[in-house]
């Protein structure tokens, strides 16, 4: 250490939120030095390449090969697949100096199914799982929470080629396993949700989420069931709703009831309908936004849901993706708009509701007149929506739609990896075929799986520190022990040879021989470093006497110097 | 193999020049991805890591910490060092989705400067050396030869850190010496060439040139001492010139002699000055060009050589680095240029003379009148240069600029590493200071060092093949040990059981089981793939005996195939 690049903070660094991005800053491990991009310092480097090892050999032992693609990538594959236009703002492009479009990679599904067409033939090249450790770039709108969401990270992307859809579920299922392997080593606590809505297979894509009070990702699970779902995959189970004789729909003046509460409170105290109960939950809530369809026009688009509750954003676009969506406020160029008035009643845009507004619902809203609302709007009577969507939030409570009869539990997540079945869509789009068995061509399926690497070092950050610094898991440690010369001198003398013996064990060391700082800030930084297996060398080596600390138990105690590599190699093997 | 990624091909790929290029295409271990931009399939992969870990080792071995930094960079730190323009049309830049403006770093002095002046503060902070292998782009005019000269390539760069000159020329001399270890472990046989001319030092920067024939670098070496440069760094000797009394500027008429061999007949036959010895050597050129300065106006500059020499484009842009030159062709915009009848007196632009063009010496040049040129136009009397420029053809037989006695020898080469001591410009631009040991404030001083990683890949290749394919030193080798079943079933059966026995003795082994094929296309296969070590299960499998072959010597012999593992450890030992 004392000739190492090593700077540790005291302070925690203005611009760092969450424990992973403050604590890799403070105790040396990465750097900033663009936004959205992090240096890898030297103690970083290591756990980097720690994780990168551990994800290699999983991915080896389940047969997968590794390659390399450029980062740097013409348009053309990604106009051909249409991700180019999908993509947009998200990805970097860039003209070369003969004004040739390129971008950035995001993942290289385009590359892959090209590759493999160039490359195989027959059936008998087939099953193949490819594989690369490599930097991605995305042009965040909001670089955040240093390597948790950056511009530029490492990733372990995969493909799997195989010719029939029993082989791609053999090949998701191998990848599954080795993922929990994977994270299993990497000493990440995690849940494996569904990650696609249940209409299209529930186990067609999956994500790996790392706990973590920290994470973006928000995921439910069940009371009774082994449902986990991303919060953007959870599918609102339609209620039957029994048919029945209904009520006309009857037009009120509700004066100054722009807002939900408002219109609940006048409702109720007008006795609407005869009836006091009036919540939130009656009312149908009609909310208009601007669809960004990639490559092609803006719409204008409502969306109906109960009353009490909001529209999740990030729910509303997945259910849209690749479109992205703003709050729509033209109502001038609207004029069949009224805004806070608005119901599902003759409306001239496309209309999507909420799956609980369900055909024989019926429902209090707006008029589409300044100041009146409407009640027994019937669902399928009154108005029929374009189709459904899930743009409502998910509440602890809600019901599952698994098994019906528990409850969603909500908690929050990192998410780590993603794997999904692709199928044929990258195949289909470049009309890759192989000669099969039989002599007729076949079409291979892919799979696609993902981990983000360097998010990974910062979720594993996430979930080991404590106040004092960083805890590292052993398999990811920069180092397996960390020698300490308390003092100067004989004692940095001690610290050597003793590191010495320890790296002819097959051991990695990490030596604080820093002659100017006191046994104070050593053990300060070595708790902030977040080595589990210390060796002090201080004031008993006269007596041949070091002191091994544990940095996860607290533990300490006296241990005779030549018994330090016997007791190391028991703890870390 | 019967699993892997690979498809060799029997034809030479039409777009592949040079050796490297086609065999490594052949052998499947590069795929072409991108205009300069090439994917590593699984063979090259573990070809590039041997390579990377060599690398890695030595480096690791001077003392050299790893880091990585991001490629994407803001343009700040390369405007503050000026190299956002010098470097102009060579980088990628591109716009994140805000208007900010990124660059893709084609190297990285700026970043680490000032990661070193964030980091430390004190004289006990240094020395320091820090390196990474990192993906690097450049906007290449021509990618060309494959991985020789791409757009996205790996190098190694480290840069080193030292408080006094001394320091910094010990960091080169480890450097140099860590390079030549590393080179010597790749098999690359190579030249140190001085890379500067000497008027800055002629340690100050060198080059490590891989001997090959399609090198784009030439060097030059001497027939009596140990002089090596590159081409562009060879200083010209100036030649004594005795004064004494000239004869005057005389101006005739030379209809139709546009050129320097029709100008040298038009002396002789003509007797100017009384000669018939005229030869090119004693003519003056001079060039017209257009020098294109990063960041300012173009300039129009003439430079004058000897008639016998040719301009060499390499060597003039080499000499106005950062700028680039065109050929001058608007003389209708320069009445004062008269085309093909250009002399140094009276020039109205900026004149640079070759160092032959010494005071003293007399001319036959143009009189910068149409039809007419001038003899005894003499250096210093009838024009006076504005400086000298190294712009001429270097030839073989040339003076030796070192010892003067020997003459210049010219070979080709590829540019594997440069190694160049900074010195202060970086640490004075971002203003660098620590605290000396004096208490005085130092300004740190820098040497840089970059290995072209994937380019050492083709210059391997470039070195090590032969008609038949590839060649690999051992250590970069994909492989120890090539497994072929030169049959099916039971040489299948034994080929993979002998594999298992080598790889537990902790050799690396390729299997060729691939069952639809014949044994001559794997023998075909082997030797282009080229692994030096080739064991054959085959015919003699009944008697217990395997062939042991090596590609390198022709040399095969039958040995029982449980001697196998043993010959097989003492040879890869």
């Amino acid at each position: 250490m004392s000739t190492m690049l090593l700077r540790t903070l005291r302070e925690d660094p203005a611009d760092a939120e969450v424990p992973s991005h403050r604590l890799l800053l403070r105790a040396g491990y990465i750097r900033r030095a663009a936004p959205g991009g992090y240096a890898w310092l030297p103690l970083g480097k290591l756990v980097l390449d720690r994780v990168s090892r551990i994800i290699r050999e999983e991915m080896s032992a389940i047969g997968g090969q590794e390659v390399a693609f450029p980062a740097l990538l013409p348009r053309d594959p990604y106009d051909v697949s249409g991700r180019w236009t999908e993509y947009g703002d998200d990805i970097f492009t860039l003209k070369d100096r003969r004004g040739a479009e390129f971008l950035l990679a995001p993942t290289h599904e385009e590359m892959f199914t090209l590759l493999v067409q160039d490359m195989t033939s027959s059936y008998r090249d087939f099953p193949l799982t490819l594989f690369q450790i490599q930097t991605k770039f995305r042009d965040e709108a909001r670089p955040r929470a240093g390597l948790l969401r950056g511009r530029e990270f490492l990733m372990k992307d995969a493909y799997s080629f195989d010719l029939s859809d029993a082989g791609l579920a053999e090949a998701y299922d191998r990848h599954r396993a080795a993922y929990q392997r994977i994270f299993d080593r990497l000493g990440l606590e995690h849940t494996i949700v569904s990650a696609m809505s249940g209409a299209m297979g529930g186990s067609a894509s999956e994500e790996f989420l790392a706990s973590a009070d920290v994470g973006e990702d928000t995921f439910v699970g069940c009371t009774a069931c082994d449902y986990a779902a991303n919060t953007e995959a959870v599918v609102t189970p339609v209620p039957m709703v029994a048919a029945r004789e209904q009520a006309a729909l009857t037009v009120h003046d509700t004066p100054d009831t722009p807002t939900i509460a408002s219109l609940v409170d006048l409702a109720n105290d007008r006795a609407l309908e005869g009836r006091t109960d009036w919540t939130a939950a009656d009312t149908l809530k009609n909310v208009v936004v601007t669809v960004h369809h990639p490559g092609r026009e803006d719409e204008v688009l409502a969306i109906g849901l109960p009353g009490d509750r909001e529209v999740d954003l990030k729910r509303l676009e997945a259910a849209l993706s690749p479109a992205t969506v703003t709050m729509f406020d033209d109502f001038a160029a609207h004029p069949d708009l009224v805004k806070g008035y608005i119901g599902p009643q003759d409306l001239k845009i496309r209309y999507l509701a909420d799956p609980r507004v369900a055909t024989g619902t019926a429902w209090l809203t707006g008029a589409n007149q300044p100041g009146r609302h409407a009640t027994s709007v019937v669902a399928g009577r009154d108005f029929t929506p374009d189709g459904t969507i899930e743009a409502a939030e998910v509440r602890a409570g809600d019901p599952c739609p698994a098994c019906g009869t528990g409850q969603l539990t909500i908690r929050r997540g990192i998410e780590i990896a993603h794997i999904f079945q692709l199928g044929r869509r990258y195949t289909d789009v470049f009309k890759v075929d192989v000669l099969g068995a039989d002599g007729k061509p076949v079409r291979p399926t892919m799979g696609c799986y993902g981990i983000g690497v360097s998010r990974a070092v910062a979720s594993i950050a996430e979930q080991h520190h404590d106040e004092r610094g960083l805890l590292w898991p052993d398999e990811v440690a920069p180092a397996d022990v960390q020698v300490i010369a308390a003092g100067k001198d004989g004692q940095v003398d001690a610290a050597l040879a003793l590191a010495a013996t320890l790296v002819e064990q097959g051991l990695r060391v990490l030596v604080d021989d820093r002659p100017q700082l006191s046994a104070g800030v050593k053990f300060t930084d070595a708790e902030l470093l977040g080595i589990r297996r210390i060796v002090v060398v201080g004031r008993r080596l006269a007596e041949g006497i070091a002191e091994v600390r544990d940095r996860r138990t607290g533990e300490r105690r006296d241990v005779p110097l030549s018994d330090v590599p016997r007791v190391m190699t028991e703890v870390a093997g």
